[in-house]
């Protein structure tokens, strides 16, 4: 793939990147220098600061999540002392897993998954269990049947948490429904007593932000009598810019405590001048009107694409508009595979097209073959042009070997 | 400490922070500034990048290096390609640490050493053994006992790398020679056979830039024959601004492999926009007279409180002045300890005054009995005026308990 990446007629639907033109390059700008101006100021954003993060940061992010959710923002589980600013989300994820698990424990993940997420995983020498993905989240039958299945293996004391990415999945653009959340949590707490230990809901909320129809969904924080069993993942990175990587997490006991000290040995803290940069951008009302611009950027892009797969993709090719995020999910007729070995990803590339194989976003977990027959095909990056241009091409893959 | 650091009328003379009024807050404004004010530019850095790091910011830490080594910057040891940008040099020192060593496995390192890596042995599992440090460096004939004892007990395969701070060393501010490297690296090679693994020799020189006498010496990099065994730690953390937490490393494969993968689950890259401000703090220059105008600056804090402590230090008890850092070691008399839970300690907390308290500085290790009669007092944050009643008030309780 990154061989692929370097041929520069290549139209990538594969990158996660975001939109680089709706960049805030000019509020960054305005804002930086606001905040070095003062040396006052300047001098607290350029000195070390806590390894937990700036509390200016932690309040302003945890007021943002209370009112999201409709929470008082007096309620504990939203408080700014149970959170923990990290570079990216993805460094809480790694701080969690690593935290809560040993070497040999099994995750619970949804199926198909985050692939960067079987990659820490895989680093920490963790077993997956893929949970069948619903339209509205996990499917509760199915981790029922697999904490039973766990259970009857003996194998449940080597759970300790769940993984899922429940706005705009990516890759599948799936959000899970509050009910969803709901039964996943009720399912972790009933087996708990066998497991002998808290199993955790990691919510990974990296696209909630990237809405562009439907109402949001109160996140997993919300469910009553949860709040202890809930981590919540989240990132300035996709809404804002991806070139600060800063991402945060709330936490409950004794998660927090621990998760706090690895990150006090990891690095002792994030860049305190990236978390002013972020703090003032939510205070100052920049980072809303950002974020809704993007939305709209993100919908007429999203718009495109669809048009373009409407008018490429052959009917057999079953897709669904997603409400939010970065990617489409499509997946092709039986027999015709899509992984990177394929006829289909081949004659892609051949056409200059790149896309992610669905199968790369599937766990190894030897109770089921991995599927091999979806696409992630996002338009984050890529000008609408491009997505015009590279939809066309992949439709005509598409078409040659459908037809 | 962390309760006493919240006192309004303590002077800390224990923190590790720096000089916060020379913090370069108008060269960031303008950098920045700069950097933002083209779209161009400003949406480059506000992009995802790569896990290794921008190239710009490679290339001219990697020139950089090869110019203070006097090396060609065409030697391969020397290569931006070996370079890897990491959340400060903590992370390097983590990541490198987890990639090299088990469970179990045993670090060599100064004794006394930088105190917040014994966190990352601990939280890594890992055993220390502890090399005395001589006023040039490391003691290369206890190295030499060290290994020859620990490959008599069969316990050479669990010796995987030695850890020296080299420059201005945290917390004693010595400075290694280069006889001493090359002392070091020899000795490592002459037990590999025996280990059956490369010992590798992570130079931390996070202190190198902030000199204020004397030459520079040349890093373990210029030892001849040595390049594949040494990992090179640096940072733009202390002598530019902490708040950006821009650290980097030179890596001979095949460690450079492992942790390129290991920062790849841990965040997948830091900070785009910091490693911009970075390379263009560099190459404008900026950054070189910054650093000479921060050398300058310690020079005059180091002198302060040398002067403080030849006026109000009992003549019993010995210190040197150091070079660069921001560290002073003194050492009491034989039987006045200087722990948290010793007299002194106490004695000082009351006349409001912190130091960081020696035995903090040595790991476990079950071969010898932790020192407990040395302080490290730093001149890096307090003001002049705070480092005067500051040593005024330590002398007064070294005085109280020595008279």
């Amino acid at each position: 793939m990154e061989m692929a990446l370097s041929r520069p007629g290549l139209i990538s639907l594969a990158a996660g990147f975001t939109d680089s033109d709706s960049l805030p390059v000019e509020d960054a700008r305005q804002i930086l220098n606001d905040l070095l101006r003062s040396r006052k100021t300047g001098r607290v954003a350029l000195q070390y600061g806590s390894t937990q993060g700036e509390a200016i940061l932690r309040n302003a992010t945890a007021q943002r999540l209370a009112y999201l959710d409709g929470a008082s923002d007096t309620d504990a589980a939203w408080s700014a002392d149970r959170m923990i600013i990290t570079n990216g989300s993805q460094q809480l994820l790694y701080l969690v897993s690593e935290v809560l698990c040993d070497p040999g424990d099994i995750v619970l993940l949804e199926d198909p998954t985050y692939f960067v997420y079987l990659g820490i995983v895989e680093a920490l020498g963790l077993r997956a269990r893929g949970i069948r993905i619903e339209n509205d989240g996990l499917d509760p039958q199915r981790l029922d049947e697999a904490l039973a299945s766990l259970k009857r293996a003996g194998r449940l004391p080597r759970v300790k948490m769940l993984y899922a990415v429940t706005y705009f999945q990516n890759p599948t653009g799936i959000t899970a429904s509050l009910e969803k959340k709901r039964a996943i949590l009720s399912l972790l707490r009933k087996y708990e007593r066998s497991a002998g230990h808290p199993i955790y809901l990691v919510e990974d909320a990296a696209y909630r932000e990237l809405r562009f129809s439907g109402e949001d969904v109160k996140s997993a924080l919300a469910v009553p009598g949860a709040q202890d069993r809930v981590i919540y993942a989240g990132t300035y990175s996709k809404p804002f810019a991806t070139g600060t990587r800063v991402g945060f997490g709330l936490l409950p006991e004794p998660v927090f405590t621990a998760v706090l000290r690895s990150k006090g040995n990891h690095d002792f803290g994030s860049s305190n001048l990236l978390q002013h940069l972020l703090a003032r951008a939510l205070l100052s009302g920049r980072y809303d009107r950002h974020v809704a611009r993007l939305r709209k950027r993100y919908a007429a892009k999203a718009a495109v694409m669809r048009r373009a797969m409407e008018q490429h993709f052959p009917d057999s090719v079953e897709w669904a508009e997603p409400r939010g995020g970065l990617y489409f999910w499509a997946r092709t007729p039986a027999r015709l595979k899509t992984g990177t070995d394929s006829k289909l990803f081949q004659t892609a590339l051949a056409n200059e097209v790149l896309y992610v194989p669905g199968v790369l976003c599937y766990a190894n977990d030897p109770e089921r073959a991995k599927p091999d027959r979806e696409m992630r095909i996002s338009f984050g990056s890529a000008s609408e042009s491009d997505i015009r241009t590279g939809i066309a091409r992949l439709g005509a893959s598409l078409q040659e070997l459908c037809g």
